[in-house]
């Protein structure tokens, strides 16, 4: 009933004008209570930044570390909710929050006190090999941890350590399903010369077997993982890759309602390809891996009439279905999952998760995809109880606060907003996107790496996707009062571009 | 001063009989104070292994999670020190400690205080994408922590996740310097061809250079990595993998003194074939990798000769020298890292690290590994600050304690107590190998697989390596009175057997 009531408040809201210079007290309504009352009412801008802290101590840290990528040292003993702090006193609203990962604010309470317990201490302490000598309490940390989370129809848990490794044991899981299928079951032994081959890299013990992916997707930057991520060259430049082949993703064109035929269309062609490519690529696919928003890519949508094409085809053709939920997964679109707004016959026969659940692995629920041996798929750590239980924390807290329904309604208000300053500021505002899904929206802009900078100086951390994609990733603690200060930044921000 | 007095009151106990049923009182000498006080001074066995309360558990977790590999299930809340405790009651003496990846004991009050500092609560809620937003702490942790034990010559470190990961990233990085040699140095650009063809996984943008491994080599199970591995079909069977080319590994004869000769021909002969492969193989060689000590492959061995001749090898063809530490590396074996024992006119290019660092990663010096631009070799995480605060803390255990000496000579002395072993039982020991590296011991014989089973009925965990190999990994804090404890476990396998 609350969050009934709650929700009829912030549709009521969204009906005003939000970009607009009330006073923060005003902003926060009696119906948005903070979920951090200790976060700054608004961003604070002290220095230019990087501020000279910050500077002297990057150039500390680079005579160890590559510091070309940082983007700002940050104080995380300060940082709050969703405000990031640096050195130099700078306490920016982060609605970047790390590439997407932070889920319920900086130094949230709850995951504090999952820190400071006992069962943490000994999961950093004594940190099992999970294959062989899992504590006795693994299984109870699992059910009512990620599995208390797993998609629909997926009961069955492959725990890894980060998104990279969670997609390549997926497509490792995918190649031993294969192959078991071609051999005739699971009780088929290996031949000698399988057994043989394969300690030589060749044929027909270590198959030229493929992995599917779309073109501008990201999967991760390991070797296999890198094979089917197609975002950046800067990406894949020098580091050899499988011959594995790319479908066309759908570039859809907006706004959506104006584009229906041509979309569903450009969908359509998409679906062809794929169906082609399974049909004849020369190394045969195994599974077809996709994002439900390919997110470094450029924050491409495409319909759930699309994916329910995808999954069709390959249930029709015999491969697997993985879905890459590292970047869209834990309530980010509004549902817990990005792939539950597509409302399929079936699951996913995988789906892959990272980022925002603080650990990483693949869901599954087809036994099969055991394969047929112990030690196929194994590593020494196979993840790290530590950072499961900060997942199970993570959970409770999206429970406990009704998080990915607040989401939804916040991603509605937010983007509403965003809508209003499209229509003023057009030649800023291309190809919005991402209405429904959370708080999951992006943009293209023609100045787009300016504006990312210029961001900061206004109070606001803010990253891009693609090349002229701006991508909005906040927390999943970010509210009305928050998106308003993001809208009248963003207005500021192209008033100095 | 004490050190050296300890030294020699050990060496002194080394020259009696060890494997005798004294009480633990009297094994515990005044010059072998027990780091951990409240270890069990024996093991205990209550019941058979897996016991029922073992089993009831496992039944559990085999409903969402794959129990194949399962060892057992371990009461981590209970173990201490060198022990490792189920939910049975049985408390066996662990000498396999998490496959070679627990260091300073379960339990370790030093890493359970470092696990309840306010750093590590931060660390693990407030999760930064290093690469883009490291806090402001991280150069001295890393300085203080990773750093603190680099190999000498390495002074810059890239972390990574585990084993898998940080040996990919470090065949990424001599990728990506092999490409930069041949084009010219850092500053030449991309040409379009490259830009493009990468896009495609094809040449030249995504060039087909190779790793050189070893036969009988473990580097680890993703994609890449696993290309180099050659242990064991099982690891490699039906996953793709790269056209990389695989030199012999030496394979000693035992003892060394009585093979001089033949075993210097053996190594001569290796480098030869790494020479040629070198030069020769149709997938041009980036990089040698090497374990100091192959592990998973059957606990092989080679001489500082046989490294010597690797590194002179590599610098004369222009390739890059990589040595894998994941498991030889954090002191098992009598020296911090394995190839401080080799005595290198010049440092490898690369070393990696995992397991008893209890995070991951590789060292190097040439600040041309740095790719020469940015987001080259990046991801979201790039390790976990919260285990890098572990490794500080190992490292401050292993220097408080002096663990690499005390491992040299526990190693000294466990290896006596088994070389009589072997003349009293030389059926059951072939190939007793590891003199002078610490406890990083082994031997094989015939029922392996037997004995490992068996070890636990007396109340010992033990692992295999190879085909036919016991290998010992007892931790750093594994003492005379736990050898003495050992070896006259031994005794009693064997007798079962």
């Amino acid at each position: 009933m609350a969050s009934a009531l709650r929700y009829g408040a912030k549709m009521r809201m969204a009906t005003r004008v939000p970009a607009r210079a009330l006073s923060t007290t005003a902003r926060l309504s009696a119906a948005e209570k903070p979920f951090f009352p200790n976060e700054p009412t608004a961003p604070v801008v002290s220095t230019a930044i990087p501020g000279p802290k910050n500077q002297a101590a990057t150039a500390e840290l680079d005579k160890v570390f590559d510091v070309r990528s940082i983007n700002m040292l940050a104080d995380y003993n300060k940082s709050v909710g969703n405000y990031i702090f640096d050195l130099d006193g700078n306490k920016l609203l982060d609605v970047y929050a790390q590439i997407a990962s932070i889920p319920v604010g900086y130094n949230n309470p709850h995951l504090a006190e999952v820190a400071k317990s006992p069962e943490m201490a000994s999961a950093l302490i004594n940190r099992p090999a999970l294959g062989n000598f899992p504590s006795s309490e693994w299984a109870h940390i699992l059910e009512t941890g990620a599995l208390r989370a797993a998609p629909k129809g997926l009961n069955q848990v492959f725990t890894a350590m980060a998104g990279s490794d969670a997609n390549e044991t997926a497509y490792k899981a995918a190649f031993m399903y294969y192959r078991q299928l071609q051999r005739g079951g699971p009780e088929v032994e290996f031949t000698e010369e399988e057994l043989l081959s394969t300690m030589n890299n060749q044929g027909p013990g270590s198959p030229q077997l493929s992995i599917l992916s779309f073109k501008h997707a990201f999967h991760g930057r390991l070797f296999g993982s890198l094979s089917t991520t197609r975002s950046k060259a800067i990406h894949k430049m020098d580091i050899p890759a499988f011959d594995w082949p790319q479908a066309t993703f759908p570039m859809l064109k907006y706004p959506l309602e104006d584009h229906v035929q041509e979309n569903a269309q450009e969908e359509q062609r998409c679906l062809q390809e794929v169906e082609r490519l399974i049909k004849e690529y020369h190394n045969p696919v195994a599974a077809v891996m996709v994002e439900p928003i390919q997110s470094e890519g450029g924050d491409n949508h495409a319909s759930p009439a699309f994916f329910q094409g995808l999954r069709d085809i390959t249930k029709r053709t015999n491969v697997l279905f993985i879905v890459d939920e590292v970047q869209t997964g834990i309530g980010a679109t509004g549902k817990f999952w990005a792939h539950d707004h597509w409302n399929l016959d079936t699951p996913p026969d995988m789906v892959t998760f990272s980022k925002k659940a603080q650990t990483a692995g693949y869901y599954f629920g087809n036994p099969a995809l055991r394969p047929n041996k112990p030690y196929r798929q194994f590593n020494t750590w196979m993840g790290d109880p530590a950072r499961a239980l900060i997942f199970r924390g993570i959970i409770e807290e999206v429970e406990r606060l009704g998080l990915v329904e607040h989401t939804r309604i916040t991603g509605e208000y937010l983007y509403a907003g965003l809508e209003r300053l499209a229509q003023k500021y057009p030649e800023h505002f291309q190809n919005l996107r991402g209405k429904g899904q959370g708080t999951f929206i992006a943009w293209d802009t023609p100045k787009r790496d300016q504006f990312l900078v210029k961001a900061k100086s206004v109070g606001v951390n803010i990253g891009g996707s693609g090349a002229n994609a701006v991508r909005l990733r906040p927390m999943l603690v970010f509210q009305q009062h928050h998106a308003d200060i993001l809208l009248e930044s963003i207005e500021k921000i192209i008033k100095l571009l």
